[in-house]
């Protein structure tokens, strides 16, 4: 059992709000806690992050250590489990990672998110000389296009808001405001965190022959993609979600990633409604949700 | 300059004559010739089958020895460049590739196709204990199920026609008909030559997490796509158009690939346009084109 300290709310929260994947329930993903109960001792009283996906621990997803992709795994806040927007959350013990005291938990928040955008670099081994190409300013791409700066690439950032831009590029990552032309066929690599419908066609117009796109939007429905060009340029799309807690907090640790600058608002959690609202807002990144 | 002694029609052709990509001239990429003209003296009088890329060799795909992605290519019978579907056809002479004397013609005009089902095996480092799962049983899935299991895989392959399967059962493929189930969430690796809109779909279906697909479907217009399964299981889809032929011809050679069975009818090319009607009826796999 832990406390909550601090939590972040998401795209995906957004859209259970909506009424996607039929949820019912308490959401919330992002959190930093206090573990008040545990059989473990050393983790009682200790601040923690934790992994989402609640693994059956069986299975042969789990024995591959890849229990995110357990077939009948909970989530915690999207799937048959309680989230972390309320006093007090549940997750098993080997879900949860240790914060250091001296990463603030305002960043360590950030925990899950970064996570994310680490993933990318456990699923291809992308060379160093490679350019990549990040299409998208919200909170995802702005996390992306940091953590594959901080990896030792060097990375472009496309986006449609100049304020948002400036967070990564704080950074040192080079950024870009799209305008009607963007760069055709030449990126190695491309990752679509634009969250739009036609994020996927435009980072195939981007990308070169036998080039890698990442997806990492997620939108509702379906999308009208062309497969031409990804055959006839023999493109390869590789899918991507969640990611290990380990290096996303090292790296927070570092203070490679600015994500301070990414807080637009602050609210208690009996202001939940109105901290939704806020983060549904045009311009709005992240909004965090603290205890009353 | 190359006399033609066979020449096979492609779905791409059918799909230039309905006017696709705007082609105008006279199509037909899939050949077996005579050199009767050439500055290499090794050449004349060789029969031979060629490549279809016509690459600059200059530019940083012809150097990585992928002139099939020069941006400047000209296309055999597709684009800028007069095809295979009349009594002389030209190529570059780096183009070509000598037949062996023991593979009979009729056999060695499935060179091009046969390149294009092995370039999945180029693409990819497949372990050998995957189970792969084609879909279609058009002339490319025939060709694409018979080259992974001469490749030592373990081939399921399915489709809606019992004769058409049965044509890579003869080779060992194990081939099943499409009933309304489909097996779920089951193979690291499908190949979509299904040639139909909903192919991607199906595939994305029975992939399991983390798995990838192949796409050899090249469908007109846009193609309906969730992507969110892709996301969440982090699929991975590669496109994958055109191969080499010094694969495909080994294999030809080696009797591992039956394309006897997959020549529906053989027409003069004086009656290509009746060579064009039989091969768009339905049931009907590869039309031979020879000279009159």
């Amino acid at each position: 059992m832990i406390r909550l300290l601090c939590a972040g709310i998401c795209n995906t929260d957004l859209e259970l709000l909506r009424g996607y994947y039929g949820f019912s329930g308490t959401p919330g993903h992002e959190f930093v806690g206090e573990v008040v109960v545990s059989d473990n001792r050393n983790l009682v009283g200790r601040r923690v992050v934790g992994e989402i996906n609640l693994a059956c621990g069986k299975c042969e997803w789990c024995k591959r250590g890849l229990g995110r992709h357990c077939p009948t795994r909970k989530v915690l806040g999207i799937v048959g489990h309680a989230g972390a927007f309320r006093e007090y959350l549940t997750l098993p013990d080997h879900n949860l990672h240790v914060v250091p005291d001296d990463l603030p938990t305002e960043i360590a928040v950030f925990a899950e998110p970064v996570a994310a955008a680490c993933e990318i670099l456990d699923q291809a081994v992308i060379p160093k000389s490679e350019k990549i190409a990040v299409l998208g300013d919200g909170k995802l791409g702005l996390l992306i296009s940091q953590v594959l700066h901080a990896a030792g690439y060097s990375v472009l950032q496309f986006g449609r808001h100049r304020d948002k831009l400036r967070i990564a590029a704080k950074k040192g990552v080079v950024t870009e405001l799209v305008r009607k032309t963007i760069p055709v066929a030449e990126f190695g690599y491309v990752v679509d965190a634009t969250g739009a419908s036609r994020g996927l066609e435009t980072a195939v117009r981007m990308v070169r022959p036998r080039g890698t796109i990442f997806m990492k939007s997620t939108v509702h429905g379906n999308v009208a993609v062309d497969t031409a060009p990804i055959i006839v340029n023999e493109i390869t799309l590789v899918g991507s979600r969640c990611g290990r807690f380990e290096p996303s907090i090292r790296l927070l640790c570092s203070g490679a990633i600015n994500v301070s600058d990414m807080v637009s608002d602050e609210l208690p959690l009996s202001k939940a409604p109105a901290a939704f609202t806020r983060a549904r807002q045009s311009g709005v990144l992240k909004v965090l949700l603290n205890p009353d």
